[in-house]
Parts: C-alpha cells; structure tokens; sequence
C-alpha cells in the first residue's frame, strides 16, 4: 500500500492529498500541517477583514458549508492528517520525514513513498528597527487576521499604514478605509503601485482612484524604521521622506518561497529562491513532488522562472501533483501571470508581460493604450474601459494586455480571453479577429480588445505614431520643454474651447470631419500633436495627414481621456 | 487611381470601404446602399424599442456623438457615397454595376476594379396565410424599428405574438414585457428556444426565467396562420396547438442572406445560400470581395460551411476585405459562433457547438454540466452560474462551452476565455490549466471554467459515470419506469429529509462525510442515483463507493441545482 506524505495543508497540500485519494483509494495520505487552522482560502482575507465574509470558518468551509478541519479530511475524504504537527527534516536516503508534535514537543520519523511538499510562503520581514512591536501584523495567515480583527474591534486604530502596494496591501487599504473608516495611507517602495506588474498609467489611473477614495499613497518610499514612544508602543512608520503616524502597521511587502525544508534536504531550489519542480511538478528527486507558493513556475512568455503566489495557482498544481502521484502524467507548463484584483469602484487585471517587464527582459517591446466602451456605445449603462497591449515589434506577438475598468467582470472577460492567447504566444492579428461574444449590453461589436489589437497593428505597420503621455504631460505643463509642439484637437470647437482658451497659441481646433477641407490651415514647421476623446479620430486624422504629406504629427494615444483618469495635471473641463 | 465599389452600408460595407480608404488615400471608393438610413447598430433595435436607446440616430452615431449618414462618410472618411440607390446587377466582364437611383428611378453603369459584396441578410417569411398583414413586422431594419416604436406610442397595441425563439425573438419579448408592458408570446417551431445554439438544459433554464418575467413560450409549435378578421385586421396567431390573439406580431424567424445580386452575377454560392469567399473573404470572383450577413464562413470546430449573420463578425470581416483591397495578406479564418444575450435577469452563452449539434454531426461527444460559483463562494456576492462542456471523447477536444448566469459579464469571461482555445482545437487540459484571472470578488480560486473540465476530464478517464437529467426527471415523475432506481442524498439529513419525507423508499440520505462509516446500508441490487447540490459530493462519493466495489452508481450532474433551474418539474424546498 502506497505511503504518500504531504507537507502543508493549506491550498496545494489538501489539494494533491485530496485528489491523490480518489485517484488511488488503497492509499495511505498522510496530510501534515504545523497549524491547527488549515485549508483556508488566504485570499480571502482582505474581504473577511472588510466584514464582507462575516466569518473565520466561512474562508475554510466547502462551498456546502462543511468547515475543512481536521476531522473533515479524514472523515470525508479518507485521509490521515496531523495538525500543530511541524515537519523538522526530509530524511531523503531513507524516505522518511521527522516531525514534531508542537503541543507536546515529541518527535519522530514518519515513512513515506512519494512526498510532496506544500509549505507556501512567508511574508518579507523588513530589516528595519522596530521591526518586532506587535502592532505591526502581517496578513499571512488566518492568526493575523484574526488578531487585526480583534485589534479593530477592541482597540482604539485611527491610523493604519499599510507597507507595500500590491494586491494585498490595496486590498487592505480598501477594507480599513471602507469599512473601518480609517486613516490609511500606502508606503510603496518602487515608483508605482503593483510594480512589476502592471504599467505606470494604469498604476498611477489606480493611485489617482485610491486617493479619490481618501486612501493616501505614497510610492518610491522605502521604509526605514518603526518608531515607537519610550514605552515601546507603535507611534508611526518613517520613510526617507517623512513620518506618518500609525496605531497599526499592516506589512505586505510581499512574500518568499518556505523552501528552507527542501534546501536542507538537498533539493533543486531557484537562486532567488523557490523549489525548482519539472512540469510534473516533480522536485530533483523523482519521489519528492512540491506545488503551491513554495515552487518557482515557468513564466510561458519569455521561458524563465518565476514566482507566483496565488491560491489559484496551488490549486491547479495540487491536482497535477495528484495526478501524477497516481501515474497519470498530467503537466503545469507554466503561467503567464493572469492577475485581478477590485479597489473599491474600479478593476485592474493582467495577463503576460507589462511593457515595463518586457523592456527589462530585452523585448523590442512596444505599448498601446485604447479606451474603448465596454459595452454598446448608445447604451447609458456603458462605460469607458481602457486597455493596455504589448507587443513585440519584430515577432507581432501579444506579450501582454493590461485592463481598468468599473467594478464588475468587464476586465475580467478581457484578461480571461487574452490570458489562453498570451499563453499560445499568439500574435496581434490573432487577437484581432479573436472572436469574442456580443451583444450590445455586454460588448461593442468590434470588442475592445479586437480594437486595442488593431491599434498595435496599425503602430507596427507604421501608420499609427504617437507620443509618449509622459512627454505630453511634461510639455502640458511645462511649455518650454517642446517648444515647436502645437496640439491639434479634433474633437468639436464646443468640446476643444476651453483647451483653446487655456492654451492659446499651442492649441487649435479643427474639428475631425472637418479636417479634409482645412488641413492647409495647419501651421507649418511644427510638431503636431493630434488629439481627441480616446485617440480614435486621431489616428484617422494622422493617416489622412500623412496622405497629402503632412508627417510630422504624433498622436496622443487614449486621448484626452487617458489623461484625465491619470489625475496628474488638471485639464480644462 | 484605383476604384473601388462597396455595395451596402450598414457594417461590412462601411468598415471595409473606411478602412480600405486608410489604407489607399488615393484610392476612390464608392460606398452604395438602397437605403437612406445606413451604417447602424442593428443589434440595438430591442434595446431601441425597449426605450434603454433614447433615439434611433443614437444606432447611427459613433462612440463620439457624430451621426454617421452620407455627409459624415463624404466629409470625415473622403468616401463617395450614393444612398437610396439599388445595384440592380453585377456585370463582371465589363467590371461595372448597374444601378438605380430609386428616386427618380434613372439608371446608370458605375466602374469597379475593385468590388465588395455586402448586401447583408434579410428576414425569413414564412409562407403561410396573411403573412402580409401590415401588422406583421420583421426587425430587420431602422425602418421597421421605427415602424414599431410608431404603432406601440400610437395604437393599442396589448398583446404581442413573437415568431422565432432565436435571440432577437427574445430580446423583442423582454422590451415588449419589461417596457411596454404588454402581454407577449413566443412561438418556436423547433422544440427548444435558441435551438441548434444552446442545449436543452440551458434553453429550458431560459425558457423557465422568461416565464418567470411573464413572457408566454410554445417551443414545437409551428405557426400555421395569421388570422384576420374580415377588414383584414390582425386577430391573433394559428399555431398547430393553439391560437393566440394578438395586435402586433413581429417575425424573428430568422435571417437568410441577401446573395441573389451574387448569385445572378455567377458568383460561387454555398448551396443553402451565401456567398462562399476564401480567408481573404474573396468571392469566386478575384476581383470581388465579399463580407458580412450575405457571406457563409467555415465553422472552425468541425470545417464546415457556417451562415453566421452577427454584426461583430461583419465589422471584423470588413476590415479584412480592407486590409486585402490595399494589398494585406490578412485572413479571416473562420468562427466558432461565440455568442452571448442577456434576458431580464440572466445572460446566456456559447461558443463552439452544442451537444445536440455535434451529435449532428457525427462526433461521439459527450456532455458535462456544472454549477460553480461566478465568485469567492464565501462572499455573499456570489450566484451560481451553470457551464456546460462539450467534448469529444476520442481526442478529447472540447467542441463547445455554454454558460448560464445571473446578467453581468461573467458568463461573458468564461466565453470568451473558452473561444480562442476552442478555435485552436484545444483540448481539455488546455481548459483544466487556462490561467483564468483570480480573485475572491471575480472568481473561485480554480475558475469555474477550470472546474468543469476537470469534471470532464474525470468523466472521459471513467472515474464520473452520470444519469441523465432527462432520466432523472421522468423517474422523480413515474417511478415505475425505473422501479430499481433509488436516490442517495449525500447532503445533510436536513437537507434531505423533505425529499425523504416526499419520496419516502426511493429517497435514502447518507451524509458525504458520513459515507466512509456508512456505505454498507446502502441498498443491494438497486441502481443507485447519488444526488447533492451541486453534483461534487455526488462525484466523490461515487468515486468513493467504486473502491469499496459498489459500482451500481450513477450521479445526478449538477446536482439538484440544476434541476430547479429547470422548473420542469416540483421538488420540495
């Protein structure tokens, strides 16, 4: 009878357990995990902190409403499990592991055949001074939560500063400031929120929707100590730029691999940390499997590894495990990022590379920002949902798309969509004709990502030019940096008057349908900059320019539109 | 200077013509319709007629307020334009068109070297009696619309009959009931609504959600008379079971292509109608090219010939007609017929084929339904959103998606995640592992769509043996006709009891987690029926019971969920 042993019994874990059970019935499935809380849904958090989930049990209960405790495995799924159990030692030349009982201390060695190990990640642990006071809480675990839970309830919290502006730190941030109604300020350390992750204008349109929300943020700040009063009592968190005072510090400065079992135990980790695993999810020892947030995965766009702490993840690894326990040879070829995530009214999400990441990894990479409808146009309830696409030049291929757009699962169809083509290293005309679902209260006819497909093919072929945002943003406000640029707005002389009024001289109106009679009044020897709503009109202006010699233009891509969102410079109305 | 003529203005016409100029500046193109109202929305008449569109010229305008008539292609595109003017015939050796001015009926030869068909389709009459009663109205275009809005603001109009199940019949009877109040009916002659798109257990959810919003449903009826009274007056609607009295009855019956202009000019012509064009969308004409409602396109799932008239397919087509007329080698591959519709509360979809069609055509395919939560199951937010999978059990292809789920787009984010992976002839793994965007306010941490692969996958390995739900039905109603038949409920004893209570010896509750103790009361010789909510207990219990050698089972997929949903049949709470 097959002795399978698993370490860790909080997502990937019960998973493999689980599945590996029903694959293989006469199996014996040990599951091991040094808490006594397990099988949660960790992402959860934020939302039971927010009192949106009214209940601790509610994050670890089947969707039938039968908490996954201890009893739960074994009685249903036939397992065997040790809880408050910790895993010391893999004994890998005589296959077994060491564990320790946490309540009594004793400790003894376990056999197994197969060993898969789910031990998940750990939050950073800043090297700051005052790095220890217990008003600072990391929101790794259902303890954390449970323990800011009580503080909210039972202390007085009127400042909270949250370290780290990813997904969970903006989550939190939503849930203090919302439902709490406390002061929440954001520290990141990198210039924008979710770096690495997402492009600065959809980072800074977020920052601009946070700060609309009265949650304050503060990027590239590093954080430099912890300042306590004589008593040793939280006062506040300093940055290299200033000191924001705090009752409670909530850190999420993101996460590491617990790989520290397997590398003792002489197993294949990442440089950077992770345990290494083939696409069977198998470790560099063929009995020892590993899944969930301790693995580095493969990144299927550029081939490298990465690390990806997501729940969805060690569930979808967790079965693969399962599978192979069993000897049916399922694979986990690797990721390309799909990310979501909700900050209070809108949604942001991705798939694949941002510019930013692909520009670092060497890619000729080149970027388009549409904002198109997410629904039918004539329909009220539409709303504007820009997107991102990045492409590289010389291959055509999609390495990424970004979304923001209203709360809801309009992005989420995007991202959804993009996410099997990223994978397929698919190219910008397989997003143009990608046949996304429509019907008016659901999509345009020509969906938004088709659209933002056929603005990148338009760019690559040469027929779309346009400038940077950044650039225009600094010529907006800084009028000298380019003094040869004279905007063109082709919207309505109603809807371009105040731009006119306001910048003068570098400022004209000719309106888009009106643009094949006038273009002789374009001035010469300028650089113009053609711009309208979402940039839609601008390029056929610009390729209609270019048609009677007239090259010397640059669209705003997104428009004005774009502009606004970013919150950064105030535009006439 | 080359010239090219674009018959027809409402989608491919327009896009082509547009996008052709853009990529020719110099290029003289000729945009022609029979109409004096072009380039609209026509998916946006119900919702036009429904009062959510405020004015019909809100259909003709683009996402930047400007009404796209003659003018606006004349002056903003640089396009040639002759509306209310008919091709009366292709002369291909001449390479001219015949056309008639249909205000004063002259005619004339206009020149092409280049021409594109896009003629687009037209509405199905049935031939029966009366069929030619001024109140008998198709939606077929802005005329008719208005037609419509016209005698619902003036006449009294209180009772509708609704000709065709198909969507815009749908969308017809939601603006008829919802807005106007009026009593509505629809008539299908096939035996399901959305028939040949959706497989039954979704169509009859949607015929159970329309009944529940008052709207009247005959499905396998066909309609054999337009009653009049002895003005010639409507009366009502003749089907073979019944009459229904009506003051307005509109046709949604169908479309066909408008190819007879093709036809007559020796264009090669798919035998039951629309032109057939290469990827290029050329017809067999090299110098004409061809786009729209009036074109068949090959289905990607099984190669066939496919009449696909939707308005996103005609815009992306005509930018390929576009891109080809300058000289671009862009290809339009083909579809998987991705399709979405909302109805009062609910939105359905699909893409790929149907259970029923693929049966059709020959695949031994089989047939999954789940019932996952569209989020976090621990938020309160979350509903229930049944998918169904449609695979193909040799090569493990998935030949289709369906999804059925309250109105938003998350029906929409599994489509359209389904649709580019099922035009690649992916297979279940690719569904098992598509990195589906996750967070608790968006999804289940294994997405719904991963979740019903995976139970496809687990029923083509054999693992997941299932009932039918037609089955289950006719033997919940005639226990006689299954007399060794017996429900297990493997929900809780309180869940069960009043289904124990009601079907008293067919009907035995043992609790999933009580089953490992218990199995050995299960009844000899019976063919037991595992039920749950859901249907994933069910699975594992099944799974469960093999290992202890009872094998005699059969689970109810999707649990008893899906067969409220149904509302074919009463069930205690």
């Amino acid at each position: 009878m097959e002795k399978i042993v698993v370490i860790g019994a909080v997502a990937a874990g019960p998973k493999a357990a689980c599945h590996a059970k029903r694959l293989m019935p006469d199996a014996e499935v040990l599951l091991i995990d040094q808490d006594d809380l397990i099988s949660y849904g960790g992402c959860g958090i934020p939302y039971f902190i927010g009192g949106e989930v009214g209940d601790e049990t509610a994050l670890r209960s089947t969707s039938f409403h039968a908490v996954r405790d201890a009893d739960f495995f074994r009685e249903a799924k036939g397992l065997d499990v040790m809880t408050k159990t910790r895993v010391m030692k893999i004994n890998r030349s005589e296959k077994t592991v060491t564990v320790e009982n946490l309540t009594d201390g004793k400790q003894e060695n376990i056999a197994y055949d197969k060993l898969v190990v789910a031990t998940g990640s750990k939050p950073n642990r800043l090297p700051i001074k005052g790095i220890g006071n217990e008003r600072i809480v990391s929101i790794g675990s259902l303890h954390s939560a449970l323990k800011v839970q009580k503080l909210l309830k039972e202390a007085e919290i009127n400042k909270v500063v949250i370290v780290g502006g990813g997904a969970i730190g903006i989550e939190m941030a939503e849930s203090m400031e919302d439902t709490w109604g406390i002061e929440t300020s954001i520290v990141e350390y990198m210039p924008q929120l979710l770096p690495n992750i997402i492009d600065w204008p959809f980072a800074q349109m977020l920052k601009n929707h946070l700060e609309e929300n009265n949650v304050r943020v503060f990027t590239d700040e590093a954080v430099t100590e912890i300042e306590e009063n004589a008593k040793g009592e939280l006062i506040g968190v300093v940055t290299g730029k200033r000191k924001l005072e705090a009752d409670l510090v909530i850190m999420a400065a993101g996460v590491s691999p617990r790989d520290q079992l397997a590398r003792e135990a002489g197993l294949l980790v990442a440089a950077k940390g992770g345990i290494v695993v083939n696409n069977r999810m198998q470790t560099s020892d063929p009995d020892i499997y590993a899944a969930g947030d301790c693995v580095v995965t493969t990144n299927l766009v550029n081939g490298k590894h990465m690390f990806a702490p997501l729940g969805s993840l060690a569930n979808r690894q967790g079965r693969v495990v399962g599978d192979n326990l069993a000897g049916i040879p399922s694979t986990f070829n690797g990721i390309t990022g799909s990310f979501i995530m909700k900050a209070f009214e809108i949604s942001i999400g991705c798939t694949g590379l941002s510019q930013q990441a692909a520009l670092a990894e060497g890619y000729d990479a080149e970027r388009v920002v549409s904002i198109q409808s997410d629904r039918a146009h004539f329909l009220p309830s539409q709303e504007a949902m820009p997107l991102i696409m990045v492409v590289e030049r010389k291959s055509r291929k999609v390495l990424g798309v970004q979304g923001f757009g209203p709360m809801g699962d309009g992005v989420l169809a995007r991202i959804n969509a993009a996410a099997g083509l990223v994978a397929k290293q698919a190219l910008i005309e397989d997003f143009s004709n990608l046949e996304m679902a429509y019907a008016p209260p659901f999509a345009t006819a020509v969906d938004a990502l088709n659209a933002t497909a056929n603005i990148a093919d338009n760019l690559l072929n040469g027929r779309f030019r346009q400038t940077s945002i950044k650039e225009f943003i600094e010529w907006i406000e800084n009028p000298e940096t380019k003094s040869d640029w004279v905007a063109i707005d082709t919207r309505s002389e109603a809807d371009s008057k105040p731009f006119v009024d306001r910048f003068k001289d570098r400022w004209i109106c000719i309106p888009y349908p009106e643009m094949r009679k006038r273009y002789k009044e374009l001035p010469e020897g300028k650089q113009l900059i053609i711009v309208c709503g979402a940039g839609t009109r601008s390029y056929e202006v610009q390729v209609f320019l270019d048609s009677v010699g007239i090259t010397n233009t640059l669209v705003l891509g997104g428009g004005l539109m774009v502009l606004r969102r970013l919150g950064m410079l105030e535009l006439p109305e």
